[in-house]
This record gives C-alpha cells, sequence and structure tokens, in this order.
C-alpha cells in the first residue's frame, strides 16, 4: 500500500459519497461494523454510530467541525465533538424551537435569531407566511459557509430575501440594533464556560439585552439543553429559574431526540400570557405554515409542555441563576472549559 | 502475575462490593474510564456505560444474565445481551407499567403477573391497599431466585403475603387457573422469535388466553417495547394494533427511560372505558398508594398518554396484527433468532 | 441538516482527501478522537485504530472491501472486516515474504504469485535483477483493479512489463499451466473455511499442484498466519508441518507487524537445503536488489528465522496435517464460515 | 433493582471469582461480549479485552491500581491506566528481564531489584541456585502488599528468606547502603515526567548511583520499553544511548508481548564484555536454574538481541541521552504529565 493517486478517478469524484452510500447498503454485511463515530454524552456513557463515511473534517476560527454520514442518523453535523444535528431528526428539534413560540403569538413578523448557523431554524421560521424579516446573527462565518454548501434542505432558505443574514456576535448584534422583534429565538451552542456563548444564557442579558429588543407581546424562545429525567438538572432546570426572574411567563417543554440519547427542553418567556389552545395551535399552523410539520401539532405541544412529576417538581424548586460568575455547565464541553482554565 | 488466591481476604469478601465502590467513587480519575458495558441497541447503535464492577455472570436455562456495576445508571440487570433493568431508573418503568392500570380500575384486588421475575412489578403493585392478591408466574427460577437475594428494593415485596410467586409458562398458567382478575400485568420479555415470550402477543392468546381471566371491567396492560419517533414501528404499534383487535379500549402510552436510551411503551386495554382524570388519578394515588411515586403522577400520564403527532399516525396507519405466524421483533434479539432460524 | 448537495464543489472533489488530511492534521485537538476503526482480532480481543477518513467502502463478487485512511497506520487496506495491509508497516510483511525466498534460491528467473492482488507483493519481486517473468494469479479483479487505480506505490509495479496479471482461481490456474517457476509465492488471504483460499494450504495441493511446478531448486514460500507465542498455534504450526510433509527443507520465521498487533509468519521449502549465510544474504541483496530494504537484511532474517523457544517446541510438537477434510482456521473469518455452513 | 444486599451468600464469597469464571466459560454465547477493559495505547490507538470481572478498583499514595479478570490475557494488572502485567504472558517479560543478565555473569550472588514490586521478578531471581540476596525495593507499599495478597503465583518468592523487601525510592535507597551488588535489574515504571520514575533512567543516575553499587563484572539490566520497528523511538533508543555512555558494553534486546500489542525491549549493561554463546547459555540455565523456562533458552537470547535492521540502524544514530532536563516521554503517561503541568 502506500499513498493514494490524486489523479484517479472514481473515488475522489461526487461518485464517492453515493457510491459509499450504495455500496454501503449492499453489504449484506457477514461481518460486523468496523467504523464508528463515538460521543462521550457524559464521561461514563458512550453514544456509538456505525459511519458509513467522514464527510468532513476541519476547523474553523471557534469550533471544530465534522460532517458524518452515519449508519443510524444520516448525515450528522458534529461540533467540538458534540453532535449538533442528525439528518433523519432535525425536524423535532427545529420544528419545536420555532412553531410553540410564533404559533403562540398572534402575528409574528419580525425575528432575530441568535446563532442558528445550520440554517434549519431560518428554515422553519420562513416557512410561516406572517414572517416578513428574519435576522440571523451567528459567529462562526466559516460554519454558516459550510452548511451553506452542504446542506441541500437548508438552501432555499439561505435564498430567501427576507433572511438577514450577520457573521456577529449575538449579544454586540443585539445591542447595536435599534429595531425590535417579534420573536427573538436563541439557537446557540449550550452554555459552555470559556465558549462562545454562555454569556447569552444570563439574567442580565436576557434583562438588559433581549427583553428590550422585543416588541409589545413579544415572545423569546431558547434551547435550553438536555430536559431527561435527571439530566435536566445540568442546565434546563437554571435556564428556566433565570428566565422567570425576567419574565411573567414561561413555559418550559421538551422533546425526545433519537440522536441525542435524551429528552431535550425549550424555554418560550413573554410578558404576555401564553393561552392558545391546542386546537387553536392546530388552526394557526393550517392557516400560517407552508406545508406539513413532521413532528408537532397542537396535541403533541400539549404533551411535551406538561412535563413529569420529577421534572416539575425540580424545575419549581430550583433556586440557581445563571449570572456571568455563577455559570453551570453541561459535560462534554468540559475540554474547552480545562483548556481555558489551564 | 498468576492465580488469585482463594483465600485471601478482602478482596472476595462482601467488603469487595462497598469497596470496589468507595474507592472508585475517591478516584480523581486523571486517566479515562477504561472498563465499559457496551450494548448494540442496533446494529449500528452502540450503548455505552463506565463499569465499576461485574457483580455477576452466569446463565440459566433459559437465558444469560449479568449483574453489573455501572457508573451512570447504578446496579443494571442485563438478561441476553439486553439491559433490563438499571437501579436509578426502573422507577420510571415499573410505575408506568402498574399505576395507570391500577388507577384506572375502581377497586383492584386480584392481579395476575406474566413474567415479573425481577420483583419490581409486584413491589409497585404491592403498594396498593386494594390489591388481595398478586399471582407472579416467571418461567425462570434461577433469575427470581437471583433477584430475590440480590435486589433489596424488592426484598419486602418478595416476603408480601399477598404475594402467590409460580414457576411456570405464563400462558400455560393462565390457562390452567380458574380463577379471573381485575388486572393482568404483562412484564414480559420483548417478543424475541425463539424466546420464550413472543406467543404471549398475539391476537389469539390476547383473545382465548387473557381476556376470558379478566373480571367484568378488568384491565390488561402490558409493556409494548421502545415508542420512539422511529423505534415504534419495531413492535409498539403492532403490540397497540392487535390489542385494538380484541378490546374495545385500548390506551397507549409513553416515556423515555434513560438508560434505554429510548423511549418506552405501555398499552392498556379493556372492553371497558378509560374515562379517569389527572386530577382523579392523583386523588386515588392518594387513597390507594403507600408512599409517593417519584415518576407518575396524573398530569405525568395525560403528557405520556399523549402521543407526539409522528407516532399517533404511524399508530392510526398500523395494519399488521401478531398472529403467530407473523411475528415482528425488535433487534438484539437477533442472534437468538438467527440461531433457531439456522 | 439534510441532503448533501450532488453539485457543490469542494466537499466531493479530488481536494476532499488532501483536505480532510490537511485539516485532521492541524486540528490541536482539544477533544478525545471520535472516529474509529474497529476490528476484532479475536473474540475476546479488539484493536482500534482513529479515523482520518474513510476512503472507499465496496463490494466485489468475492470480498468487502475497504480502504480507510488511519491516524496511526495510514491508509489501510481492510477486506471482509479484516486488516489486510496498512501504508506505514507493509514493507515489513512483504519484504519478508518475497526476499528470504529469492535470496536462497541461486538464480530466480520465473515466479508465481498466487493472490497478491494488492500489487506490493509485485512490486518487491519486480526489484530483483534476477527475475525475467512474474505471473501474478487473484481471483478477485475488482480488488486488482482497485489497487491498480489507487495504490500509487504499486503503480510501477502494475506497469512492469516483466509482470503477467492473471485474474484465476490460483489452483486452476496452476494445474492448467506447463511452465513452472523458481518460486512460487503463496500470498493468499488465511484459511478461511468457506474462503476462496483454504484448499490452497493443503498437503494435497502442496503435492500435486505446487510442487511440480517448481523448477530443479525451486523454492516454496507463503505467509502463514499469526506467530506470536500463542497465535502460532491458529494455522502456523500446521501449515509448517503440511508442509514438512512434502518438503525436505522448511523453514519458518516471522516477524512482529506493528498494524497486526501480533507476530506474523512464513513459512519457506524445497527439496534443495537453504544454506546461504547472514553475510552471504547481505551480499546478494546489494548485487540483486534496485534500492535498499527497509526492513530485512541479513542479521534480522537470522533473528526472525530464530523462533523463540515456546514457538520451536509447539511447531515440533505440532502432529496436525491441513488436508481439504481437516482445516483449521484462525478468528474472524468466522462469519464467512458460519454462513457456508448455515 | 436496588441495592444489593450486604448479607446474602454467594455472590460476595470467595466462589465469586471462581463463579464468575466458571460460568462465563459455560457461556455458548450468541450474543456479543459485552464487558470490555480499554487501554490507549497511544493517542490514535486502542486495544481492547473482554472482561469475566474486575476483580479490585482502587487507588494508593503513588497510582491507580486495578485488578482485572480479562478473557483473552486472564487476570491482568493496571496501574494508572496502563496494563502492567498479564497472567497468560507475563512470563515472557520477566524470564526475559531476568535471565539474560544472570546468565551472563560468572557467579551472581547479590541482586537489586528497583521497583518490581508485583514479586514476579523476584521470583524469577530467586529460581537462581547461586542467588544469596535479592534486595527489592519499590516505593508503594500499597501495591507491594496488594500483589502479595493476590498473586498466588509469586507467593513463595514473597516469602523465600533470600529476600529482603524495602519500601522506599529506589535512589534513595541505593545511595544510602553501602553494598555493592552483582546484578542490579531496573524493573520500574516506564519513564514519565511527574512519575515516580523519570529520574531512574538518566545519565547521572546510571554514573553516579548504579555504577559504584555493581561489583566487579557486575551487571546493570533494565526494561527499557516499546521496541517496536516504530515504537523504539519512544524510549528504547535514548535509554540505549544514555547507557552507552557509561557503560562499555551495552546489549539491547526485545521480544513480542502479547497483551502489550507491541515488542518490548531490555537493555543489559556492563563494563564487562557480554561473551557466553547460546550453547553456554543453555548450559548455565540447566545448573543454576530451578524448574525450566517457558519462553527463554540459549537460541530465543540470541535472537532477541540480533535486532531488525530498521532498529539497529535507528539505535545506531540515535543522539539523544536522558539527563534531568532532557526527559523524553511515552504515550498514556501523558495525564500524569499534564497535571503536574497545569
Amino acid at each position: 500500500m502506500g499513498e493514494i493517486s490524486s489523479c484517479s478517478n472514481g473515488i475522489n469524484s461526487g461518485n464517492n459519497i453515493n457510491g459509499v452510500h450504495g455500496n454501503g447498503n449492499s453489504i449484506v454485511g457477514g461481518y460486523r461494523k468496523s467504523c464508528w463515530y463515538e460521543e462521550e454524552i457524559e464521561e461514563n456513557l458512550r453514544w456509538c454510530f456505525a459511519l458509513n463515511s467522514i464527510l468532513h473534517t476541519g476547523s474553523t476560527q471557534y469550533q471544530e467541525i465534522q460532517l458524518l454520514d452515519t449508519k443510524p442518523f444520516g448525515k450528522a453535523l458534529v461540533i467540538d465533538g458534540k453532535l449538533q444535528s442528525a439528518e433523519i431528526d432535525e425536524f423535532i428539534y427545529h420544528e419545536s424551537l420555532v412553531h410553540p413560540a410564533l404559533l403562540h403569538h398572534p402575528n409574528p413578523k419580525a425575528i432575530f435569531i441568535m446563532g442558528g448557523g445550520e440554517g434549519s431554524t431560518a428554515r422553519e421560521l420562513l416557512r410561516h407566511n406572517t414572517v416578513v424579516k428574519v435576522v440571523m446573527c451567528d459567529i462562526d462565518e466559516e460554519v454558516v459557509d459550510f452548511c451553506k454548501s452542504y446542506l441541500v434542505v437548508n438552501r432555499e432558505a439561505f435564498c430567501d430575501p427576507r433572511l438577514e443574514l450577520i457573521i456577529n456576535d449575538a449579544r454586540a448584534e443585539l445591542e447595536g440594533r435599534d429595531e425590535s422583534y417579534d420573536v427573538i429565538v436563541g439557537d446557540l451552542a449550550d452554555p459552555i464556560a470559556g465558549g462562545p456563548c454562555y454569556k447569552l444564557y444570563t439574567k442580565s442579558f436576557y434583562e438588559s439585552v433581549v427583553k428590550p429588543r422585543l416588541n409589545q407581546g413579544g415572545i423569546f424562545v431558547t434551547q435550553a439543553g438536555p430536559a431527561g429525567v435527571f439530566s435536566h438538572t445540568e442546565v434546563f432546570s437554571c435556564i428556566y429559574n433565570t428566565l422567570r426572574q425576567v419574565f411573567k411567563y414561561v413555559v418550559p417543554y421538551s422533546a425526545h431526540i433519537p440522536s441525542y440519547a435524551d429528552i431535550w427542553g425549550w424555554i418560550m418567556a413573554s410578558d404576555s400570557p401564553f393561552v392558545v389552545s391546542a386546537d387553536e395551535l392546530d388552526l394557526r399552523m393550517k392557516q400560517r405554515i407552508k406545508g406539513e410539520n413532521r413532528y408537532l401539532d397542537g396535541k403533541t405541544f400539549t404533551s411535551n409542555s406538561t412535563l413529569s412529576k420529577a421534572v416539575r417538581k425540580s424545575l419549581d424548586n430550583e433556586t440557581h441563576v445563571y449570572t456571568e460568575k455563577s455559570a453551570r455547565f453541561i459535560y462534554g464541553h468540559g475540554t474547552a472549559y480545562k483548556h481555558n482554565q489551564d
């Protein structure tokens, strides 16, 4: 064996990816799967996917990035060693992040996304016919460019004239803008100490930056980390309690994301009450959203916003509030954290 | 290195287990975890727990059995290479299996458990003050004896005079008995072809064995396999559809079990309607159940019995019915299956 | 996330492989390696390499084939789930297979390779200036074509006019040919029951097919499987004992191949004695071989053909002879074996 | 499931270990192995053994210690996450460390072991009938006590009246002693920066501490880390070159240790020449050593002390010398290293 030819045909061509797929699927597989992606969900817990191929590996100014083709979950975007989004179930995450907030608002026109570089959040927002403007502000231009190029499912969204794409720190951008929004969406990386995002989960940020940029009746919604029976204490309950200090009405909800091996959480917050029934949600979906949701409808939201006894109790009793000095973090970003602490 | 002394003190004694624990916890852990339990949830998907120790490995007439001490989920019972039950979250499974059916029944006195050798199902049943008799019928005496000896949390249940423990095939036992029951609970291994249980998930079994042994207003409830957005098509939807052929009222519900890395499903069925409100469930819990549930209350059940749009749609459209000739199976038991097919 | 664009630039292009490499190397790697190739050397023993990329996955008429870019061993060719050859250490295997036999022969002109589709064996043979003809006979055209295209290091060999490449079963080819050879080289897959090669390791094959095709003074050499202190009993000692039944002089030797995680064995056999000293081997290398060996010289061969006490003893005592009815096999091909037996 | 009974019989008793073994072996094993020990040999390379049980986990003042029962290699002692010694092949390491030096010495009576807490080095030394005194000096009393209690194969050695066991730093001990030795054996952990041993591999240590404590004609021998075609550059070549600065005659040799997944190296050094033939080695073994070696004899040593061309060349060209300021380290102890650097 030796150096691979740089001029050979076939293996390096566009056929490669399909080829891998095609052949991969046709392997009747007498032998065990031999190539695996492995993620340490916690220090003592691993989650491993058989691989078809490694489509891309690289690093940007801010993050390490991998695009993998996995057997159980399709294409998967991995940032800093953590799965961000998998082809076959990202619709659960993105429908859950976007639609409850927009449907609870009477007429959402102007939207601001903090993060969201993958483009899927914009895609779901732009399905709403009430929306006239979406500002998407992500700090990492290379990730955005990467997703723009490779994620065909979001290509239309990236080209939508209603989308204004900004490369900047979301805090700086929100502070620098005069206009305000009907819905602000937090689609940020989890609050990693030392990461680009942890300051965007604090009480002072919500109070002095987010809330002033919401229109009357405006809604803030954020992804809020794992929300399982045990894992919700990592960040979900704290984000909930922090938002409770700032907004009058706060609605936590959650859904199982198979590729995350856990329940995931989101939280809506507003100074106006959330009073839309399941039937009304279904009706608004029909009136406002282009195409049909795969995961979310009124009943699903009712179910997902009714947390289990164990989680409800724990949220009620949470006393921790995120401030710049007292962040609480989820596992896995420990590496970055430690590096910065060293 | 060489043969381990058989007479040395300490390592082989009862102190061992505590010792492992004690020391294990005190390791500040500069280096990575090196001992792992690994389960293939599907052919392309693995779930791995760091290990404190392997408490027992053995095989019975019917099954391979392991008792592990895992770091993320505590003690874990593994049968035929599949995690059955983990110390820290088995309450979710067993509260979900037992309480909804008993609470929907006006006055459940006589209960029959198919399987349940671990003892946790009996433990939850015996918390109900209405219950006067629990017949628990498991085929594997060695597993029952093993759990009796080692699972302290179920010791009281195994000694409860209301419990009648039978070692037999559940079908044969039910057929041979004259008495009937208010609730019959299916706590069986998943429907493995070639395994001991798949005949206990068929239409004919439900029709000619289970239903005749239910009293007027009686309820049948069974664990029903994975119930995630994708995994519910493995067996959950078919068990649901099969029960729908036999009973007038069928209620599927589900909950996330962290150690299973998935949503799990259960199904209640009866010829009497299920008409108890969340508040009434809470009230009955207070009146009938000794101690407090950790996971389940009225709201939790409301949420868990409201399935997501994707799952609901798929259950509505399911046409497959389990018969002895047309079983459908979940992954992992494929080995046993293949062995028997060869 | 979603479908990958088929028209996007960059990722699918020739730059991909270099890109992966380039970027991969530049990752300073705060986080753990997440993509792994995993091989079960034995049922209870695994050997895992971090992956840069999966260059190709496919299946031919005979075999599953993968070309991986691994971090510890460079490009690696994997056939039927077993590592065949790794970029950084294949020279140890191929120098050991080829040069001892050719150097012990006074004037090797005509060579026949059974198998060897990768091309590296031919490459080493063609470095000998005495060689006028190399017949390479491999059964799997697709593997040969694949290696021809991608293994730059063997490209010159594949184009050498002295090489005659035949796609056929080696036994049929040898039986059908009239000409005979100075050296016959067995570069076959390990003797897998049910695989294409196990009949090429039997006493009757050596006696009635190989020996008649050797010229006077001719030498047969074959790769002979793992040859470690324990692993040599899998097939090495049996191939040795089988050859001992057929040839007057038999020389087993071995070398450590890092990517195999084991010592590997080869066996030379002839009816003429092997009487070349280490110094004479060094001299002949200078005279006959183009370029310099990286691994093998006279002293190395002396060392490698002096087996350890444990292995020598075991070879002396081996009584098993390979016949078509009594093959003995190495682990890992068990799957194919079982499939064929079912 | 729940807390394990502390009073139950069987599982916690001495029968446990045998029981696990007994049952483990009787598992016909339709399903895959699920419990694994995993070692990162290098950052990009893993070596994994299926586990029967975890016999002990603990930490001493100096090190983390595990005693595992592995399927491929029997009981295995793991210190700081690195396999030290496995039941089925430790004889290769210890015969190679001890016998060449003692057999090259005309009449070795007094021996000093630096490290060797496991007891196997003493065991091999005490097989020599010339030996009247063995001083074994290990820094970690708990490891010594642990091995004394559990390693039956070394029990006789630990009780031999010729053995003097000292708990101390080997350097301090050697410096503090007046007596000198015929052979000094270095059975130390690999040279980890920040570990207890790296100062025991330096030129100044050899010159001012070891050499002055050797009798006329005395021999120093040390384990010298991995010695594979690639891995010998980690520490083997440097230890070799360092010893070459201090002693007139230096003999490197190596052997494959299956459980290490690599060739291992040892180096003998003396100011007297090493001139014993293979036959004479065999004769001395018969005369001096009680019982028969399993691995080593004269021919084996001849082979093992004839390194391959690649390694020889690299050793010849090595210029690095270990000093307290310029240590070079092997992988895996990086953790300890980093901790100390932080």
